[in-house]
């Protein structure tokens, strides 16, 4: 847990103002830089004391066997890790001749800042050595948005005692730094692999090096560069170094107080699979001159720029509660920090920021991040769905050896091969196909990109729908039926006719369906007949979705409320999260549940439910569901505000938000819940605002609870910007006004069409519709959640 | 496959004429001498070539950390393997000086045979040197049944030319033997751990040599020790050699034609986990003096002693199928090999004649092999049972850790510790535990042993009962669930009301009521209260067994005939076993049985069914059972039988009987099937010899196929011997006279309450009754197995 102190609160920033080494690790995740390409943790400049140093390029992964207690066919043989590369963010110093290391002298002050709007991290410390000499300290830290391979660091020293001071600093490159030891062995922490980058390339010239390695057994090669500008009054003497694993430039000065020594080092990423690593060599030294020309103030400056962009059409205004305010502007940049540069590869459960579930990419992506992105970037969406697409031969190949047809995507991947070590977890949780249509099918409606339908849309849908084709089977009462997978609650596994993976089965079958008729050209290719398209028709029209008379709700699955309760009264809060006390055998048998699951699919699929049934069943499943995921409670969060308790949506939305700033799951040391934080975003957009998304239109429901005043927030939709804006009392849906000279003249004008609480209306640019909120229904009790699992009451404690 | 020519059919024992080194593993098997204490493979005297060298000793494991890919909680964390021990085989020849070496030279003519009569394993060879000298060899080999650390070789050779002739012999005790290179990765097959014998101490005297080595994880202590007895005319020169993990006699002589030379070898086995190797090595001494006193022909006299004593209990006489009768008393003779000597330890599912299954017991040994040796040897169950209770100490830790009450015994284990690595297949197989009571009540059934009751029996039953108890619930409509269990077909797992599950616990609630009120003083010191009882006899009598109205069928489980069809005919011949080439993802979800379940259950639990039932239910599971287990043909031959499917049911017998004789299974190279090979016990006594033991008496509803004449077997119960003998038309029941001055004078004599076909009688010693057989229904239609899985016609090819 983070306290509540350590981070105050402010709208556009983290701010720490003590360092507390009880929280390095946690501290780490929240202020690491990242651009979907390169990720850096907060690690201090110096490299130590430390939670993980961890560098990371998405897509880059080293593989290992996967061992097994009794090995049964078709597990998968080989896991993936993410792989910490090579670290450029080490800059050492010496004062005199002691390190500046915080465990040593005196820490006089201390500040890091991490700034939403500049995307810089900022840390400014004074430090005196026990010698009794102290220094100020600055260091500015950069991922670049615009130039994917490029971070750089802005290091200035200051003398802050009157005696001229002889320092020495030192700009690392280091490949295959040790680990930390580590004493848990929680399964959602990462494998440790050790030494895993084979050198194969180290060149220096003046103050620049480059390391080049390939990881020994996924052969992947990458280089990394380092340049370095230093600005001093004194003539510095310096020296670089290379090495194997190490490439060093050491630059010492003698400083007159107030005239600092500023060392600005530009750091460059490139890796491939395919490419020689003389070539990434090439790429490194290249991308470095470019930095250098635009320099660190370009660079700033332009990093500021992508952030205006990103503001424009992400940010979230919340009154009332600024504490969420800073919480979901901290989500936001996360959404921008995983995705931005991510480009065709995959986005990590964690991002870039930690190396928490080995760097794999789950469903979480495509469930919970993507819808996000749809609303705002939905370029990075495409991106992330062009990475799948590119897995298309891995999920083929699944599919294959498990006896089905179409594509099987994995439950977690870096590389596009299912790494699940436990398949009752893994292979099994079908929905992640489900999930990645549902992605297609979002993505194209709010873009109209039929480019990218025809060329990649339609195959992931063809081929995920072949899946559910060949997974299911119509029952002998003629139902279509799909047995022995597991959904999202992983304290269920191997259930029969899962609610929520029936629900997605079914769209994700008649969008195949739809697509497969709107491009007769690519069905052709990939031989989809006629037939197959109505078998995918009659699949989705006879699905069966389960249903418990005698208790008024649906069943997570066929038996799902059958099953004795979980001893909530007889659990002691330390046995949460329950997969850590308690074996998987106890928890599948009885109801309890991990995460929203059939509140997912009150959700994702709220338009086959009524209203009152999406009451009674949250209302049910309010009290088996732990929460021990954090996918949870900002889903909970939507569904809590649709059927009226919003009030609770609002605790909800509070844990989702603040999941990583206040560590409430106490494992942000691995990296951030970037999932978590989309969360909380939609319990925003679609809790409060009420969206979704099941047509071809958007439909607002929107409603707040009575603590918060007002809120608003954009939506990207066909390349117009909608912004909406809720009181208490009303809502404004206003769509900006098109760009002079945008677009083609005589085109039509575009038009958006939208509907509030059910009533359908059109808006063109530039106008703005009011429309009143009639209150929520004011008798609802608030539902119970199982013993002690109650979220925090917002407000009440703060 | 072995091939029908390799054994000759005759009554009474195993011969082999040709050695083929492609059944090398397989032979060693076959001709494996065990005594449930030490076992030895049939390897060759002189240790190659080989499958595997195998001397293993019941109860002697090595444990290793067991790996998983993800882990969680309460996975086991170490595995047990059977230890391949220090060999006592090995006795090689040199001729001149030239090695005896089946792969060089000519080997003019070779037999072996096993007789199961004297339990002796001989070997005569005859071999020319590549130089074209030639000997004859003849050893006979034994382990004893009447010392259990014993084993006796003698070696003899003979110069087969005229002139004189060198040859020495060398005899070794040889620890640490590096296992044969494997490319299979079958998951049936053994671990292998290398060098997991740490030497402790070496000691030799005049021909003796003993070692004693400690396992390096699990610290068990064994001692071994060898002493010889040499005759030969020529003055011999001798050489005995000792080294950490060899022992060595070397003998060399002249041998002149007709003037043999005959080698003694006496072995003695001891192992402890607490005794000091020192008290092992004297309890080897001393071993060692006890079988030189005996002296091999007195060794060779007491083995013949008892085995005479065990066929008078066991021998089955079977009229029409001589191939089936050998198979038979093959058969018999392994209950006896696997049981004899085992005392407090466990009987694997190879006995001690492979390394295969890691040598780990499971449920076989109560579901198959101790009801066998109930009705023959109930001294051997009392010992099997009594190694359970002394894990009751681990088996209440599992259940603690599964959050369970009493005890969860483990699937598969040597020590007592669960040692699978996979638990949807092991830990959820809770069913070991109701096979377990209920081998514990057929003892007390068949026995009348009160003692053992109040000592052990009861223990394990209240155990076991508070297991099923705190397993399963009450659903809302009141019915006694068991949810998420995994029952005997393996092809389905977490299952909800697993039908042989259920009855089962049923039984074992009541059994642990009944045992608890016989013995209040028991009941009292295991907290046992009469709400305790009271609760178990509630669960039973509401126990849920779902029924399929539709189908007219019980389900294997609750949602079992909801699922698809496994598409038996898109499944070529090699795919058999699936599990070598399907996930268990897509075996799970469908209708596709490894082995009886449903079936057992009908047998297991015939009380439970009414006749129709039966017959509709087992034509029902026919059609999609495909036998990939050793357990499941012994079983569908009992119910055939039952049903009037006699043909079918002499098939099923044949399947069973032969597995290992015809390796019909591929896997016997790892050891016997010793639960198969039970099975075809059973499949004669309760198949064609239709007995029943549900309630307090022995039910027989007998009948015989055919082409069967005449079966007849003996059944010992409360210390009578009955003799049942069967025709086509009749069935004669007798009762063997008592011992003239056996029991008091004045005691009651003993009476026998037994039924024929529903008609209960009653029987003194001495006396026969003779009742009359009705022809089975002739208009039942044979009914059909998966396309590809009919068992082989008795009869049509052989």
């Amino acid at each position: 847990m983070i306290g509540h102190d350590v981070f105050p609160v402010e709208p556009w920033g983290v701010r720490e103002k003590r360092l507390d080494l009880g929280l390095i690790a946690e501290t780490e995740s929240v202020f690491a830089l990242a651009n979907g390409h390169l990720g850096m943790r907060g690690n201090l400049d110096e490299g130590e004391p430390r939670g993980a140093s961890g560098t990371y390029l998405g897509g880059v992964y080293e593989s290992y066997p996967l061992e097994y207690g009794e090995i049964g066919y078709g597990f998968p043989e080989d896991g993936q890790a993410v792989v910490d590369v090579t670290d450029g963010k080490i800059i050492r110093l010496l004062v005199e001749d002691e390190p500046l290391d915080v465990h040593r002298g005196c820490l006089d002050e201390h500040e890091r800042h991490l700034d939403f709007r500049t995307g810089v991290l900022d840390r400014t410390l004074r430090w005196t050595s026990q010698a009794g000499r102290s220094v100020r300290v600055r260091s500015r830290r950069l991922v670049s948005f615009e130039q994917r391979s490029v971070a750089v660091i802005r290091y200035e020293i200051e003398v802050d005692d009157g005696e001229p001071l002889r320092v020495a600093v030192q700009s690392a490159l280091l490949a295959n730094q040790a680990p930390q030891e580590r004493a848990n062995v929680d399964p959602r922490s990462a494998s440790e692999l050790k030494n895993v980058l084979e050198p194969c390339l180290s060149t220096q010239h003046d103050h620049r090096v480059v390391l080049a390695h390939r990881t020994r057994r996924s052969r992947i090669a990458l280089a990394v560069g380092m340049d370095h500008e230093i600005e001093v009054e004194d003539h510095p003497k310096s020296l670089t170094q290379v090495d194997e694993d190490l490439g060093r430039v050491t630059v010492s000065a003698l400083l007159e107080p107030g005239k600092p020594l500023v060392l600005t080092k530009y750091l460059s990423y490139h890796w491939s699979s395919q490419q020689s690593v003389e070539w990434l060599r090439d790429q490194v030294d290249a991308s470095l001159e470019s930095a250098l020309a635009e320099g660190f103030d370009g660079l700033l400056a332009r990093q500021r720029r992508s952030l205006d962009a990103w503001w424009t059409v992400a940010d979230i205004e919340l009154d009332g509660d600024p504490e969420l305010q800073q919480g979901l502007r901290f989500a936001l940049f996360q959404m921008l920090q995983s995705a931005a540069r991510a480009e065709t590869q995959p986005i990590p459960g964690k991002g870039l920021t930690g190396s928490g579930y080995d760097g794999h990419a789950f469903w979480d992506t495509e469930a919970f991040v993507l819808p996000v992105l749809t609303y705002a970037r939905p370029d990075l969406v495409r991106h992330a769905l062009r990475w799948r697409h590119d897995t298309l031969p891995q999920a083929r190949e699944r599919a294959r050896l498990l006896g089905l047809r179409g594509a099987a995507f994995p439950w977690r991947t870096i590389h596009g091969e299912e790494c699940s070590g436990y398949w009752p977890a893994g292979t099994a949780a079908f929905h992640v196909n489900a999930a990645i249509a549902d992605a297609v099918r979002r993505y194209v409606m709010a873009t109209d990109d039929r480019a990218f339908e025809r060329d990649h849309g339609a195959e992931l849908l063809v081929e995920t729908a072949r899946l559910w084709s060949s997974l299911g089977h119509h029952g002998h009462d003629g139902r279509f039926r799909i047995d022995g997978v597991t959904g999202p609650d992983e304290y269920s596994a191997l259930v029969d006719d899962n609610v929520y993976t029936n629900l997605m089965a079914q769209s994700n079958l008649l969008a195949a369906a739809d697509a497969a008729e709107r491009h007769v050209d690519v069905a052709r290719e990939l031989r989809v007949h006629d037939e197959e398209i109505a078998t995918w028709r009659t699949a989705a029209h006879a699905m069966y979705v389960p249903w418990d008379e005698r208790l008024g709700v649906h069943p997570q699955d066929q038996d799902f409320l059958q099953h004795a309760r979980w001893d909530f009264e007889g659990t002691p809060a330390e046995d949460y999260p329950l997969l850590l006390s308690h074996p998987y055998f106890a928890l599948y048998r009885t109801q309890v549940v991990k995460q929203a699951d059939l509140v997912l699919a009150l959700f994702k699929r709220g338009d086959a439910f009524t209203l009152e049934q999406k009451r009674r069943d949250f209302e049910y499943y309010e009290g088996i569901t732990v929460r021990d995921s954090s996918l949870s409670a900002g889903i909970q969060a939507v569904i809590a505000a649709e059927v009226g308790h919003l009030d609770l949506a609002h605790d909800y939305l509070a844990e989702a938000t603040l999941t990583d700033l206040r560590d409430l799951r106490g494992d942000s040391a691995n990296g951030l819940h970037i999932a978590s934080l989309a969360g909380a975003i939609t319990a925003i957009t679609s809790g409060f605002g009420g969206l979704r998304d099941h047509g071809d239109r958007l439909d607002f429901s929107p409603r707040l609870p009575e603590r918060l005043p007002r809120l608003s927030f954009p939506i990207v939709w066909r390349g117009l910007r909608l912004c909406v804006e809720i009181t208490p009392t009303e809502a404004c849906y206003s769509l900006d006004a098109c760009e002079p000279g945008e677009g083609d003249e005589d085109a039509d004008e575009p038009v958006m069409t939208l509907s509030h609480w059910g009533e359908v209306f059109q808006l063109r640019p530039g106008q703005e519709a009011r429309r009143g909120i009639e209150p929520a229904p004011k008798d609802l009790r608030r539902p119970l959640q199982p013993e002690g699992r109650a979220p925090r009451r917002r407000g009440q404690d703060d």
